[in-house]
């Protein structure tokens, strides 16, 4: 069943004599097919069907230090609200010009909110989320119920629930939106409306009643026995996700498994109804390498994104190493090859569309030195 | 949590004061995005986030008696071989110009194979299948495994397995080949490799062996426990999607529930280890209606192709009627509304990328009529 | 992890000094553990957790030459109607005396219906199956649906669906009923309702609705996207049944993959909306071995019961050998070994309660010389 | 399809002439059918058929204050050790007598283990658990695992999972094991293997390994993405569990939906890995009542225990009222009607067979006034 197949033959090194001839006929037929609005295989499969992924969509470090200034310049020049919707500036893909895609599936941006102001309520098909790197002071009101935003949280906001956020303070704060909107855009799917200018309700309390409810662990409200398609948590806070990789590291120190690999701990965010991704096209993880571990290079079909949460390190993409601190972004594009390094105690934040690339059965991956 | 909201009302309309005013610092700001490869949301928002889905593609109809001319002259005019692999030429949407994509998920083609011809063996993560509106004479070699094409057959290549075609007949034969080649390509997830040039069995069975072990109504070879991701049935016979038509037809007649709607019988091709779809990112069915039908219009997420098998009607597509004869392709993208009408009896094959849609809870539909 | 045991060593064999003394203080304890209404594991853990399943259900089989004169004898003396329901006739397990149980979850019996007569119709909770080793001229309607029963027919009543029977010829006629009734009755499960003294509807067609919904390979009514928790199909007709295990041995035959084991044939009756079991508690399978075949001696968790349905051959039961001839039965209780041997071609039904063992992941196989 | 039948009427309650007269043929027939193994339905069905489950099994309650002392006794005059295993001593239902079954699928127990103690290791097909009504000091070593028991712990020891327990402190302690023993029994499914006879690691954490790496809400390991059986979290302590309810008791103050109806908070515990049961057979709650709170009665399918942890209140089974105190122990058979009554604060454990019930599809519940 195993055909005798160069793997490393492209199409375009094939003899290809299909449709090759410049006859009058030939030029014919093409200029029908087009006025028919037809366009023919042969012409095209190299570019459509490639050996393995060939995104245009580029590997990319976006710095911290650039990043936070040109949002602080956005707080003074541009006011937030109704219409603009949120004071967002997306990381866009050198490889994507146009739009503010970070990668084919996944719109990344840093939002920030000044001194008292509110990013007014709506709700979209795209599924959202925050993850806060820096700073206090803003709650999200999610479905009318308040969410604290605090250094480390990973916070929800899944398709079709109502949002907005708000300051409350004196500060200004910062953080890093994902969402699905490049697919939701290309595949034409999303849905928007809008809400209250206002949030709907502007307390400010320690805990989300969604945490309250669900927050507690291996235990399931009786009231809530329905399984739902996003996690009905709205807060991961960073106490417990620093815990867990604490703890999987002094397991490794007593001999025993509980690490991905040697030096480096990781946990995923799950919906605690299924044990499965926090949304249904948006994976989040966080990873801690201790000094010194370098992680194997690999590839995986479907592309991520990066933050850096604390420490220092580098990231080596396809062969060109980069240098990365506190709250610098990379983007992994699919079938890119990645792997990091820790010059210190290293924390990185990591969401991605691998639900996508699972549920369609389209993952694969590749560790360098494995056959493929 | 329901907020005032006018569902009418679109991002363009609101008083969007966001990054409006044209003041030099607002100007360096917008040029210092553009350098650090940053998009701010306010300027695009109406564009990325439209209030329903707002698809580039349009509305299509193609139609087959000009269609199967232009194939007929490729026949003649294009070898068929190694490189551009297959003599298909695809349904390109005129709202989705350069790229041979019927909408941004579905490739739909119609393919041509002239007198004992062969196209050559390949094996590609794209899904793909064969719908066979007239003709015969060519077996498809799935895996080894060779599979008789007539008339009315729906036939399956699932991702990754090898296939090739040839014709062992003195006619030639066009069918229509779906695959999910636009999604591949925009998420960048395809591999592919070449296979033998020749089929690698040349024999011209009735049945394919996959036929034989899968064939059997409600009974699952002990062999075959294990669930596959797609159907292990190679074929799908028009004998037995025309006996399940007729027979909800005639069940409908004695007053017992078997049709979708009165006068519409309908079946779903499904994966026999699961029940659902016969591939990740492909659903397909089967559409009698009898002569005087209409069907409500409908919108749905996510988009779909339609053929004639067989009989004469009309499409309305978003307000606009198109009539239709044998063999006629039409598309219909993501939340454009929809609705059939039977001048005669009328049996429609359709595809569509709803399991996209399902398995990332992107799915939505509106009847006409009922509140949104 | 893996501590130093011996795996043939019994409770009873270690020197358990647990409450073994006759001080009149212990038998005190003991009496005052009996009014408080308390047992102490120490004296029964032997009996309650044997080192692997140590069943009270024996191996046994019963012969059809004795079942159906039998059968024949209550036909005349025994009239059939409401109240007794049913004139069915229950293999009971030699070594469960008192109750009318073949396995501790599985009842088998022996149903006459003489010329014209009719089982009125009730439902239970009770999953119940009929297989017909000969014979034709019944129809059982289950929810207002006539269901012909023929010679090699599987044909369902699942759990709180109605169902009575009628004989409309001037034939009695017999056949295999199979339910969960032990394990319904043990566990305290079972509703009952009675419903209408005569069938619901006597007409005697060829195909049920069920089948002409439901009986197309690969095929699904758009009416029937639902999964339900049993199968939709009434009958399991024999002509696909014994199609299906002929090319399975054809094509062994071509030397291709399709057999459980060389010379042994096997199909399992599934629910077509989930490609699992038939119903929650039964599972249902069809072998045929080729004359000569012999199957390697297994074990397994859960009780089954086999139906020669044509042919000659042996079964080794806990290495006692037993000649098999047309319409024997014999039952396998839990961890008993058995094997098959074939005289002559040899087909064989089969049931058993696999789903409660792997549903409730019980599930384990031994097989003969493979390491436990 | 809805028959005219009385659902009040009984089986033997309607005029039943199947084999009721005394001929002496009928009489030989009866005899042939005993020699035969064979027993007709028609003399068993109002027994084995009931019109609603009808168990032997008798609602029970036992007293804590009586249950202690002996269980005290027990561990002066009984030694623990390998053979008996373990000094555990099982409530009987009153309507099950002679074997050690609190109800036809579940057993339970109080173990106590006297100063310095130990229970020697082994592993059973069985599923256990342990809950701790009061008390400190013993370690369950659950695969090498140590895992503390305090007050209000719920502890797993999944099937075929190694455990042994060992008490090092100069105090006694007892707690209550919870095991589908009955069931296991019954349909023969279990297997026994004797491990270490001290326990494999006599550490004395306070947290379990499998609680540092499972322990965090919301939170999955990298190094665990695979799905269990049974939970993988070796305790549920009683801070988390005790917080749950707290909030959900606030969340009601605040007029949110929080629980399962007015003063009546509950959680299940749950495995992490899919959300739902912590092992395949055996459901475990914990529920709280405020003071004064009344639940509707109600009756279920499947069995279970409660026990109360705190509190002083009423059950009423099937009409007979019962006063409860700390550690009381009650069993609700199938479909035995019960009401809790909280005279103060009640806070009340329980387990089920309900996932048996669920994934048979044998599960019905009635709430009184309701339509059956």
């Amino acid at each position: 069943m195993t055909p005798e197949t160069d793997q490393a033959v492209e199409h375009g090194t094939v003899v290809n004599e299909m449709g090759q001839d410049d006859s009058p006929e030939l030029a014919g037929l093409y200029e029908d097919f087009e006025s028919a609005h037809l366009i023919p295989l042969w012409t095209q499969i190299d570019d459509l069907m490639p050996m393995h992924p060939r995104p245009k969509a580029v590997p990319h470090v976006w710095r911290w230090s650039a990043l936070y200034p040109l949002a602080q310049r956005a707080g003074d020049l541009v006011p937030v609200g109704r219409g603009g919707e949120r004071r967002a500036i997306a990381l866009a893909n050198p490889g994507l010009p146009g739009r503010a895609y970070t990668t084919p599936t996944l719109w990344t941006a840093i939002q920030y909110l000044g001194p008292k102001e509110t990013a007014p309520e709506h709700r979209h098909s795209q599924n959202a989320f925050r993850f806060v790197v820096e700073g206090e002071g803003v709650w999200t009101v999610v479905d009318g119920d308040p969410v604290r935003m605090s250094r480390g949280d990973f916070l929800l906001t899944p398709g079709w629930h109502f949002h907005g956020h708000h300051n409350e303070t004196d500060q200004p704060m910062a953080w890093i939106d994902g969402l699905d909107i490049p697919f939701s855009h290309y595949a034409d799917v999303g849905f928007f409306e809008f809400g209250s200018d206002r949030v709907t309700d502007d307390a400010t309390p320690n805990f989300s009643r969604s945490e309250r409810l669900w927050g507690h662990p291996g235990l399931r409200p009786l009231s809530g026995l329905q399984n739902t398609v996003s996690s009905p948590i709205g807060a991961y806070r960073w106490e417990h996700t620093d815990a867990a990789l604490t703890e999987q590291l002094l397991l490794e120190d007593e001999g025993r498994p509980a690490t991905v690999e040697q030096g480096h701990a990781a946990v995923r965010y799950v919906n605690p109804t299924t044990g499965g991704d926090v949304m249904p096209t948006i994976r989040a993880e966080f990873h801690r390498l201790r000094a010194g571990t370098a992680t194997p290079a690999r590839r995986e079909v479907g592309s991520c994104v990066f933050q850096v949460f604390e420490g220092r390190g580098h990231v080596v993409l396809e062969g060109t190493e980069h240098s990365l601190d506190k709250g610098d972004l990379f983007v992994v594009p699919s079938w890119v090859s990645w792997s990091l390094r820790a010059e210190t105690p290293f924390d990185l934040f990591r969401f991605s569309d691998a639900p996508i690339m699972e549920r369609l059965h389209f993952n694969r991956t590749h560790l360098e030195g494995a056959p493929q």
